[in-house]
């Protein structure tokens, strides 16, 4: 049998997860792996990026899981600074170009995977395009941002509550500087948590020292001398010396869709649980596939890191086995949408449907709110959350739960994630044998807590 | 319709629970609610004594959940110091002894719940009854050692290391006395952890400061004038001005078994998922009764307060049901046996079947154990944790899991939890949507990592 070529394009989890699986399950003398990068680096955390700005990451190689010489020395070729151009699936082959040289090439493949990735929003406002209006999405923009605060930044504006929003307004308070956010929506994280949760973390991003506008559309940027001085928006302006971007991310489709491999209508590239696109010998894992939802029974777009390296190490056992002539066999689950993050001392988890999204799918819920102490009452150090459960009304089905709180909340969101990813009950869940001593947990963990107030407001079928 | 008596016996947990719970489901003209306590108190936290005595609870009535007065103002007829001694099933009646006045009188029932707990083992060692030789189940029982320990106690002896003997020691060694540990078997908690997550907690109580002595039988205590002066051990004798006993407990049955009301082969009560005994109109819930193990199918005898209150509010819900003329539809679901405790900065969390019990059990298992970070590796404050896994050579049904770890490591063992309870393969625990961020965990969560390095080990169907 003649080797055989994996070419990836994108070194970043997804791609390199699938790179690195693909060599672990496949011998050199059947495959070879060869992986394209068009950034100088492979496989680092943009998770991390806010933290290397407040100053809890000291060093930005810390973040780099892989360098490609590590790659290398592991059977992986890896060229950085490589953007694939140009895919022809009939022919089999990806057009390469060596953005250092300015030239361009040729390579065939046996099996391709897409893992393009994401990038992130950013609206065609006036002035977006002028300096220091910054996103925070590669560490050459973490050390653009360095560079700002550095040299002397004042006043930061943070366009946008979401994830990416706060986890930056924490970083950039921690650093002293005078934050204001602006949010479209009426919340922070509004497309995530129903209003009564958003709003518990709008309550902590106040409290935290930023000067936060809600309801507050972006009309366009002030400039002078090419550099961003300051936000316009619909009630008035912002004085800014650097402007940070968290507007979301979408899909990087571009290059699948010129090649015929389709996008679906939640815009990601179209994939089954094997991770494999309907393109004979293409596949594709990552910020830029859609996933199936659990929940919704949606194709859904999640650009996260865990199911980026999830989704790789299926298509990279997959590919692997059909290299030796198998049939894959490892399969993705799908997403439930589970998140977690933190503003301060204010931890936020997430998972599965909001009240608001299950109400516009058509089912009738149950949405009830909790309130629990992390740790026996007479403990000391507890601190209260508020868990948000939602059920359907008839049968009790958990459909999403929502915590918002202080120390040692929110990863319990994964104990309701879990349940999710089962079907269970809410009536199931409240009788669950989860763990307990007085520096953990009250006697009624505030997970049995919030599934038993919700069951007690579900029908019986 | 004339009103209807329910008898609890029994004023703790699962008893007050009950009583509560059938008194909010049925209406006062429909049913009395008269519970006895042989003890002075109602419903308070054992579980919180070692934190009473170490001084992180500064106050035992912090621990008072409700008192008598408080069950009294909810309808609820609780009588302290008085104490069920025979229980008439024919006759429907019980016989009741006031402690104080001595005096003695029948009260009859229609409904009958029997919670009478958990008796500590205290075996007919000589000298074991001798002054300053204690247990920590009551919280007369820990305002004695707080006596012995302002009077000037300096050296003391923990007899055995499972849960509530790690709990002492280490409140001892918070209070600044020498302390030793005496475990026959070859490590603390040895019955709920393998050997080598085992070990780990016998290192962490080693460098919390205490002697531990583990394979060490304990022959009796050195008593003079009344008072333990010390521990005679198969190797040697050990000092002491107090002794705490931490040899378990068994359920306390004796009035049951004395009434024919059923008790079991693992030493319990024997109920339905109902809670009800096989006798008419009896009912029992908490330390006192088996359980359904969800795991090995057996039943099982687990004195917690977790499954205490759920089993009370089962048995109130029932019971309330059936004086309305309703069939009882509250159900038990069973015990996984989870549990969670600390000695200091080690936390250790389990649930299942050990890789002993399950090969004992007839399981052909893998048992795996993954460390992993509880943090980000770059993000500061991470703390290293071990996890093993249990699960089926074939298929890879989870059968047990425990964790021995830092900081955020033990109460993770709920997610193992959730995914036993819905009899989960570890290959699918590995494909979860758990959720991440820098500060919470690797992008691979440890629970996923260890599932994952267990899915490898399982032979495929």
């Amino acid at each position: 049998m003649p080797v055989q070529r994996l070419v990836v394009i994108g070194g970043d989890a997804a791609g390199m997860s699938a790179a690195a699986q693909a060599r672990r399950s496949a011998p050199v003398d059947d495959l070879e792996v060869l992986a394209f990068e068009r950034g100088p680096r492979t496989s680092y955390a943009a998770c991390g990026l806010p933290y290397l700005v407040g100053g809890e990451v000291a060093d930005a190689d810390r973040l780099v899981a892989r360098t490609p010489e590590q790659f290398r020395a592991n059977g992986i070729d890896v060229q950085v600074r490589h953007e694939v151009v140009e895919v022809d699936t009939a022919a089999r082959r990806v057009c390469v170009r060596d953005l250092d040289a300015g030239t361009e090439r040729h390579e065939p493949y046996d099996q391709l995977l897409i893992a393009t990735g994401a990038r992130g929003v950013r609206p065609p406002l006036p002035g977006i395009d002028a300096g220091r209006v910054l996103e925070l999405r590669t560490i050459d923009q973490a050390a653009e941002l360095e560079q700002v605060l550095t040299t002397g930044a004042r006043r930061a504006v943070v366009v946008g509550g979401g994830y990416i929003g706060i986890e930056v307004a924490e970083a950039l308070v921690a650093r002293g500087l005078d934050v204001a956010m602006v949010e479209m929506a009426e919340h922070c994280m509004a497309t995530v948590l129903d209003p009564s949760m958003a709003s518990l973390v709008d309550d902590a991003v106040r409290a935290g020292g930023v000067d936060l506008r809600l309801g507050t559309p972006v009309a366009g940027f002030a400039v002078k001398d090419g550099r961003v001085r300051g936000v316009e928006t619909g009630s008035g302006g912002l004085d800014a010396d650097v402007v940070v971007l968290g507007l979301g991310v979408r899909a990087e489709t571009g290059l699948a869709d010129a090649a015929g491999v389709p996008v679906g209508r939640a815009g990601g590239i179209v994939v089954d649980n094997t991770m494999h696109t309907p393109v004979d010998g293409v596949w594709a894992a990552g910020d830029c596939v859609e996933s199936h939802h659990r929940v919704s029974g949606r194709p859904a777009v999640v650009a996260l890191g865990t199911h980026a390296n999830k989704q790789g190490r299926v298509a990279g056992t997959n590919i692997a086995a059909v290299v030796r002539g198998d049939a894959p066999t490892a399969r993705f689950g799908g997403v439930l949408g589970t998140a977690v993050t933190r503003f301060q001392r204010t931890e936020v988890g997430r998972t599965g449907l909001t009240a608001g999204e299950a109400t516009e799918l058509g089912h009738d819920i149950v949405a009830v709110t909790t309130e629990a102490p992390s740790r026996a009452r007479y403990y000391p150090g507890g601190e209260p959350m508020q868990i948000l459960v939602v059920a359907e009304r008839v049968g009790g089905r958990l459909l999403g739960a929502q915590i918002v709180g202080g120390d040692a909340s929110a990863k319990r969101i994964d104990v309701l994630a879990t349940a999710l990813w089962n079907d269970m009950t809410v009536d199931e869940i409240g009788g669950m044998d989860l763990s307990y001593a007085p520096p953990f947990s009250p006697v009624w963990d505030p997970v049995l807590l919030a599934a038993g107030k919700a069951a007690a407001a579900v029908a019986r079928p």
